[in-house]
């Protein structure tokens, strides 16, 4: 017979007990459809506890309907069914399966095993010891004061900026502070984007339905002649490094943009400092943030590209003048990251963990791309493929010399297994690309089958098959 | 002389070392602007590295702006100087300070001391542990599978919802949801609202800036014939327990709203079920997803209202045919809630641990309620009160017998030290509501202040002064 043990606990009763053993049971098919069960008396007997308490059980397992009774003969498991429906059209989304490839030239894992987690363990548990229920509080709408005191402090040593923990905004993730910035600064504004351009920017602006401007780039960056016919009121960049052209923007063009940004109302520049912090050669530039005087620059960064994908903290600074705009029209918000991690955050900012793990990743990454680029300068490849813009960040440029088209060579190289991006990819009109450029992001390549992928596209550039 | 010590750590060289012990002294003070440095050789000397050590981290330092150099004289500490004007306006913002209250009927403090500290933080380190580097890969953009498959369980065996895991998308917070949703169905849609009803789903929908109606209640709840009238493409409702109203909508108007739904392309409704789980009278009411076969209804609910406000994971499940759709448009958006706290969630799920906190909660908030309505009948404002829904929540209706208007209630309270919400704080035309109801939050209340309290309000009813 039914055999269950029960627990002693004051908030949960014998019944109720009772109840969701034999619940489980029939939800895991322990006890199959129809089966019968045994009378109330029999199984009171058994267990040892009251008639009362299997008559409560089974009477509520009959309400929810996962038992029935039948008149003098007693009780029955019933078929407990999942929507097939909802099941089939799931199993249709999950088809689409992505290839599987021989050579990655895309897909940038930063590597797992570069994270120092021992280190964000150990401080995890710390904060959950140190801070115990306090952790269970909700943190201001923007964020907890730890944290943004400690990427002020951050901003300060390593990127000059002097900003008031006050001005700083966390969320989870930088795709979602632009969401909060669309509600802050209007949907009324002409927002303009950097053409080329990270794509999952000009879709958020897209998917939020604002008029957007996608202004192109010149050797300097951004170019301030155009951003002024199109009329735009905010312009999103990415300064210190463009994806994916690389362009560090000089900074002549940034005063340009500085003096566009203060000669019209309500117009702002969003900096997004994604990137800065893997720059191999030469000194770092001042941010706009930092050079700005009249408060017409947001600075945004985040965390999970530097510390794990997983790890969804971002955060923006404001201008002052914005800071009661903000905390008046949005603070009504929830902020979006979890208490925990942006204590656990805070320590590995404070106890200068983060610092020590940048410089680990910089040169690891330096490492890797040197390693890449002499692969291909000693390869097959070397006679056609010029490297360019490797000073920073995750990827750099290679052009190739090739007659074939962009969408030729990415559908042979696709044929031999090879994944690759092309710069074009990145222009709103591929057609205003310089052709045969790749984008090279080299953190994920399997260093062992490289020559093999060199080869494999040197044959393509020459016209032959693969043999 | 400065004195610091180095730690042998191939990825820090000497000198950057020494420029961060001299940088960190400079910024906390400790080095005073103005200070003359040792020369180098002194320093080198003295710390027994080489003179290029202390040469390269002065030139850096100078770089940065942290020290200068006068010829033939030495290197001396610059002035590092904080932007004063940031941090003023940081400090009038945060002036803006809550007043302290004798007793606060409005603040509904889900109480720290019934979580289950000690199992979470169990369930982090185990995560930890279990699923290391696991962690540090960014789940999917609709949340981790093993969490979706939890809830799915609990949907199915808590609420009666059959759903597969596909159908549900994870994010921090309903009101990071919402925005997508707002993005999924399009901000060219008319959106209704209750009326009375929670204030935070206005404001975000009027944030995003959609046309939004707000639908007047009848007693079974929002009413079909208005929002009928008002030609509303998506409505958002709280059937299985309406605030501030308690009312508990019946399976009559349930089944008329989603003929509404039915009827017109493009109509959905949003079931917000936040609060269903502290039913404390009767067995809850189907949700209108599972009663729904046209697929009209999109359910969401959350966990920072059971489990911790600072837990921002919150989830909505969509019908079958809006699944394709989200992913084409949206699926570009990373999950925002961390996979820590994703798969914490999921054991606490699986291993039962949240039906059982949810059983503790409910059990204790029982009692509270009862003892505050027991002091409310047995006291002083006995004769003048009438306690209204009670059934279900973290709140209950007061009637309260007095011709004085809601706005002199609320100030005289507020002179006596008591923090009201009333019934009519929820209106769109605060004069449509009936008057001198409070929604008493009753979870926060002090009970040993709570005799005083129903003095001082008794009091005011007498229209005389609290002696």
């Amino acid at each position: 017979m039914l055999t269950y043990s029960f627990i002693k606990d004051n908030s949960v009763s014998l019944y109720e007990q009772l109840y969701r053993h034999m619940k489980a049971d029939i939800l895991s098919g322990k006890l199959a459809a129809g089966e019968k069960l045994p009378s109330k008396r029999a199984l009171s007997g058994h267990l040892e506890v009251s008639v009362i308490t299997v008559k409560n059980a089974y009477e509520q397992l009959m309400a929810e309907g996962y038992i029935y009774g039948i008149e003098k003969k007693g009780y029955y498991v019933n078929r407990i069914e999942r929507p097939l429906q909802a099941a089939a059209t799931a199993c249709d989304i999950q088809a689409v399966k992505e290839p599987t490839w021989f050579l990655d030239f895309v897909t940038n894992s930063i590597s797992a095993e570069y994270f120092p987690f021992t280190t964000w363990a150990k401080l995890m548990r710390q904060t959950i010891l140190e801070q115990d229920k306090a952790l269970l509080h909700a943190t201001p709408y923007n964020g907890a004061a730890a944290l943004r005191s400690a990427i002020a402090d951050y901003l300060h040593q390593f990127r000059g900026m002097t900003v008031a923990p006050e001005q700083i905004i966390i969320g989870a993730g930088t795709e979602y502070l632009y969401n909060m910035l669309l509600q802050l600064l209007g949907r009324d504004k002409v927002y303009a984007v950097e053409d080329p351009g990270y794509s999952k920017i000009t879709k958020i602006y897209k998917s939020n339905g604002v008029a957007l401007q996608r202004i192109g780039l010149d050797e300097n960056g951004l170019s301030a002649v155009q951003l002024r016919q199109q009329q735009a009121d905010v312009v999103h960049i990415s300064p210190s490094h463009h994806y994916p052209t690389g362009i560090v923007m000089p900074i002549t063009r940034r005063q340009e943009l500085l003096r566009w940004a203060s000669e019209g109302e309500g117009r702002y520049i969003l900096e997004d400092d994604y990137d800065s912090e893997f720059r191999f050669v030469g000194r770092p530039i001042p941010t706009l943030f930092s050079v700005d005087k009249n408060e017409r620059v947001i600075y945004l960064n985040t965390f999970s590209k530097t510390i794990a994908p997983s790890i969804r903290i971002s955060y923006m600074v404001l201008p002052p003048h914005l800071l009661h705009q903000f905390r008046q029209n949005l603070g009504f918000y929830s902020c979006t990251v979890s208490s925990f991690e942006q204590y656990t955050l805070a320590s590995f900012l404070s106890q200068g963990r983060y610092e020590q793990h940048l410089n680990r990743m910089k040169n690891r990454y330096r490492q890797k791309r040197d390693k890449v680029i002499e692969l291909i300068c000693s390869g097959e490849l070397a006679d056609r493929a010029e490297i360019m813009e490797q000073d920073a960040g995750l990827h750099f440029l290679m052009r190739l010399d090739t007659p074939l088209s962009d969408r030729t060579l990415r559908e042979q190289a696709m044929q031999q297994g090879l994944r690759l991006a092309l710069l074009s990819d990145y222009y709103s009109c591929p057609e205003n690309a310089p052709p045969h450029v790749l984008v090279v992001n080299y953190s994920g390549i399997d260093l062992d089958k490289l020559p093999e992928g060199l080869h494999r596209l040197a044959k393509i550039l020459e016209g032959k098959e693969h043999v």
